[in-house]
């Protein structure tokens, strides 16, 4: 397949509180991880960008995160399993009502921050995730890390694996992402970035922070859009994977 | 038409907090309005009413609120009306959810508390709440207040319009509900408010707290399940019903 | 008396989300309206905010609003008038923890948003937050619009009232602000907006959108941090005031 | 000492929802562990506790948690540890505002739930709490369970530690509480927990699940007050330590 993804993270602000160009980043992107109102997000933004996704034809993906506005999902919360199950739910369905409206649908499930972690190593959560999906739409598809707990559990259980890879994130020997909180963990420098996407999406590796060759089989490549230059570089790396040979075009379509 | 319908309000705790019998309450009336997680009602709790209304026949109900837990939805909030039909199709999409996982649907929309009221009188509120319906599905009724202006425009909006009356409330004699703050606005008399449940679903009147008789259209004669006795009461204005003729049973199926 | 004080807005964001920039204009105003919590403003921006502001030797004020998050305050709640009193303390108290760990102390409060204009023309939610302050410490002053309900209900409850002046908002004839959602109520003419702000500091007037002259007696004058420019805006006014001869001081140290 | 505490947590509703019989406790207790409205707990319920409790002479504790409405503060959260410094400040400063009006003070401090256990072993949220109270009032004593690591670096840093025993908790061979989800966690035979409670406080030891006698040295009881029966209970455990020849009173008058 010559065809690769290219996901972002939108609507990630919250009432007066806005993050990243939404707009801009849906002129590049073909998936949108929209915010479901737990981690972040709030009913008019996930209209607006519901609307303009569907306008766009770009896909839609809820990204649903912990009930944590306070820490943006980015605290691990040791949630009962069936409560993290329906609090996933909520957001879908919640999301679909916004994709209906626009005429458009719920194209798959990207889980946020803390849980994003949490479910790559976590069984429980993982099948939290899972059970959530397979109970609302057995068709949607997961977008998460390959090799991962969620990535297994999820092909186990018979849904999509949409594998992803992060062009500005550096990655450790195992495969997972360095914490954000480390030194080295974000990639600033675009061009180095640029080559990281591509080399994911041609070749299906990265060099990882100890310099070792990893294995990255991806579909989609993660781009950010709440940084300085965020939407340049996205750009940038939509232009790089298009140079490179590749067809930039929302996985949901190539099923 | 020979038939009644009975609803309340369900689902109206949050997390660790519980409020009324819902089980209980669910093997009595024949429409269920669920707190969908704005002035009450967490994921969880609308996942086991979903499941348990879908397995006893009972109609579906999006009781849609105000985003106030602190306030349960009763303080009026002057929204901005585009906001308030968001948060409106945000929670008819997150119930939805539970209902498609149980097999069943949202059927009808009912507005709690202050947006109740408000939405009674206020052409704004009552057309946000009216679009977002409109929007979602046109297909789903509106139980609401008879003669209300949230009644006459989902009316001129094509949407169907199910009148309501309480038994448990005293009545002005311009057909509104007394302010529950206002002395004698309950009525506590399990008695009387079987009667009056009987005479508005057979006569289609009810008696002011003056003492004035008030036309009172309705096809749904809503009780309440948080006070001690609830559920007896309930119990009783459904019996009562019954033995006034009166085939107790959804609107939704008479459609 | 030929000092004026200048109070912005401050530690408006919410966790992930950040608001203007806090640190450049606690080194331009003389006092700093710290939100609480309620409607902006997280616990630990509040402690940073606090030592930055004692440091600094500006006086703290605790910026008090709806319990509304998702409304940033901005919208009417009807509150029952005890339980708005008592959210008045919490904010107070809240804020005070983090003044005290900073070897300070509130020395004010500020209604926001949409409590800020209720309680200029309402009497009941004026009254609870003239009761809030009294109950908790009647040495706080009251910073708030001359002429206002709130200013008459603190001067009459012994409370200092401090008035304030808007040099980038448009008043209407009355003396009141023009609404936010008028067309040209936010001035954005920089030259515009210091020389109001000095012809309110030393003549005590301000020209109404309409053209007439309004008497604006106002200790403090109010900048705001949010929008582009802010910060270089509120350093001009500043400069302005210390050049028409006013010497730019904190209130609390007039008493 | 001939003297022992008797707290219970209090004021755990939340606006429309309602949990255990407050009044009822303040008159059996000698401490009150009040909810800060982190985990449970709002403005005018704190308010209405601190007015009571200070007419008994009841002493006030901040029954300080995390962030968690919907969970009740029960599940572990990741905090960053500046930031759980930070809410925990804020939840002291909260309750002072109520104290104060009502001519009390906060007097000590207590975790809650998952706080409360996760500070019993973590050396970095145990600090947390430690960095907030020396902070604000090193003065502040600590309610917690003995030999936990909270005791330790609570009296490392100079801290009042007060060790609380539970009478109607089972405890684990290592000194630890049974996991509420446990079989067998909570005791509900009313002779069993008076009898716990009387061993507790005269002989300082207490009987594991698995029949191991146990050191525990504690110089308060803690009862629960949101089970049926509860308050009843309550005044038992106290008649029986009264009867067992202990001077029930506050432990912050014995200083």
């Amino acid at each position: 397949m010559s065809s690769i993804d290219l996901n972002a993270d939108l609507g990630e602000g919250f009432g007066r509180w806005t993050l990243g160009d939404d707009e801009a980043l849906l002129d590049i992107v073909t998936s949108a991880n929209v915010a479901c109102g737990f981690h972040a997000g709030d009913p008019s933004t996930m209209h607006r960008i519901g609307v303009a996704a569907v306008q766009r034809g770009v896909a839609i993906g809820a990204q649903v995160g912990y009930r944590d506005l306070a820490g943006f999902g980015r605290r691990r919360i040791d949630y009962d399993l069936d409560e993290l199950r329906d609090d996933i739910l909520y957001q879908i369905g919640a999301l679909e009502a916004f994709c209906r409206v626009a005429g458009g649908q719920v194209d798959y499930v990207k889980p946020h921050g803390a849980l994003y972690n949490t479910a790559a190593v976590d069984e429980g959560q993982a099948a939290a995730v899972v059970a959530a999906i397979r109970a609302y739409d057995p068709a949607l598809s997961v977008l998460c890390q390959p090799g991962s707990v969620l990535a297994r559990l999820a092909a186990v259980a018979g849904l999509t694996v949409v594998g992803e890879g992060f062009a500005d994130r550096a990655y450790q020997a195992d495969g997972t992402l360095m914490p954000r909180s480390a030194d080295g963990a974000l990639i600033h420098d675009a061009d180095q970035v640029v080559a990281r996407a591509v080399r994911m999406a041609v070749a299906g590796e990265v060099e990882s922070a100890d310099g070792e060759l990893i294995t990255c089989d991806v579909q989609s490549i993660c781009v950010h859009g709440d940084t300085p230059g965020a939407v340049d570089l996205a750009a940038r790396v939509r232009a790089g994977l298009a140079e490179a040979g590749r067809t930039v075009g929302p996985f949901v379509s190539w099923r």
